[in-house]
């Protein structure tokens, strides 16, 4: 049997269903993501692809817990907020050339329809030293409209994931988790922009935001700044 | 190999992936949800079980098209709207002694850990006459605060269903499709108040839905009611 070639880290692995996490950043211009470079096992050449990061779930574990498990190992952070926003399981997924010869690298069961869980969070890039892990070789920030040709199906899955975060960002204000705790409203309407893929008129946006509960104003303005400081806000989570 | 012995039916199926639909209803009173006996082929005596709608996906199906097949087959709708809200993919969704017994009589591969994709759809009751299928014995729909224990994890299914179309309602207004194309405010709040799980206070629902812009009130009255005949309103879904 095959099984009994593999090493122990592959055989505690179902090989049918993944968990992949897509990770958004923000650093008050650009809205990113992080990928991780495809590890492979041999010095072969190939060209470098980029991933997001994922891992098949083990045997016994929850999805949710697969997910978590992905993201503290590459990130160091746990207690985050990570939604589950979709299954992908198209069964030609796994069937590009370029990602046939990376499975049967590296996986037990290379032939096996895998479906895998789509799942989205926020992080404050300051707060992220994302390092290579068990599944992954170096990991890059990219800017969400330099995405380049990415493995498996996961150019659709950051698709989804963006669709899933306009969403929460116009209905459930939840973009902010990539605020700091204060920010100021260029901040925060830069964030906007940067989601919705839209500029955004400076006076309208204020006007608006002003009247808003979810944003309230402090008695308190930016520090060492050069220009004028502008006042802070925070978010109101209730 | 147990392969051998399979029906040609089980043999096209994937062991490991399944799809589930909450088909919600609404008869202008109550919420409701379709639900099917599960079939068994022998005649054991044995507890009647209700569960979802659903079925394995088959070995080269996406998973909308798998969902798509359960709903039309157990409903004759086709071009629906259907949701995907949630993988569910506990290991132990499945192995209460009473679904192993389902699952034995029935599964070519009773041992696999399957996940299982929820999807939701929103029907007029009177546009859909649910018949047995190859999947499903008799149907019923049950009142959504009346659903005894289901099979597998699916009172857990519907629950997060619910809260996803609460969500909608909420955000999306998408509960509209619900209700006939021309519906009274009375039975709109009705809808609020099933989804929502909460009464409304009838003149601030009034008073907030003619304010809305989703909401258009036609140049028409009920007709053949015994009481005063209600204004007709249309969504508005610009």
């Amino acid at each position: 049997m095959a099984t009994l070639k593999l090493n122990k880290h592959m055989s505690i692995k179902n090989s049918h269903i993944s968990v992949d996490c897509v990770i958004f950043g923000f650093d008050f211009e650009n809205l990113k993501v992080l990928f991780i470079e495809q590890k492979i096992d041999d010095t072969l050449e190939r060209e470098l692809r980029l991933a997001l990061p994922g891992d098949l779930v083990n045997l016994d574990e929850n999805l949710d817990s697969a997910a978590y498990r992905v993201l503290t190992e590459l990130t160091s952070i746990d207690k985050i907020y990570l939604k589950q926003f979709r299954a992908f399981g198209n069964p030609n997924r796994l069937k590009n050339e370029k990602d046939q010869f990376w499975i049967k690298k590296v996986r037990a069961n290379p032939d096996a329809r895998v479906i895998t869980i789509g799942y989205f969070t926020l992080v404050k890039m300051d707060d992220v030293a994302p390092k290579a892990s068990s599944f992954a070789g170096n990991t890059h920030w990219v800017n969400i409209d330099e995405i380049p040709e990415l493995a498996f199906d996961h150019n659709q899955i950051v698709d989804q994931a963006m669709e899933t975060l306009r969403e929460d960002l116009e209905y459930k204000q939840i973009g902010y988790d990539l605020l700091p705790k204060k920010f100021t409203l260029s901040q925060l309407q830069r964030l906007y922009e940067v989601v919705l893929g839209a500029k955004l008129d400076k006076r309208n946006f204020r006007k608006k935001m002003k009247k808003t509960e979810f944003v309230v104003p402090l008695n308190e303005k930016q520090q060492g700044v050069l220009h004028k400081p502008a006042q802070l806000f925070k978010f109101n989570k209730s």
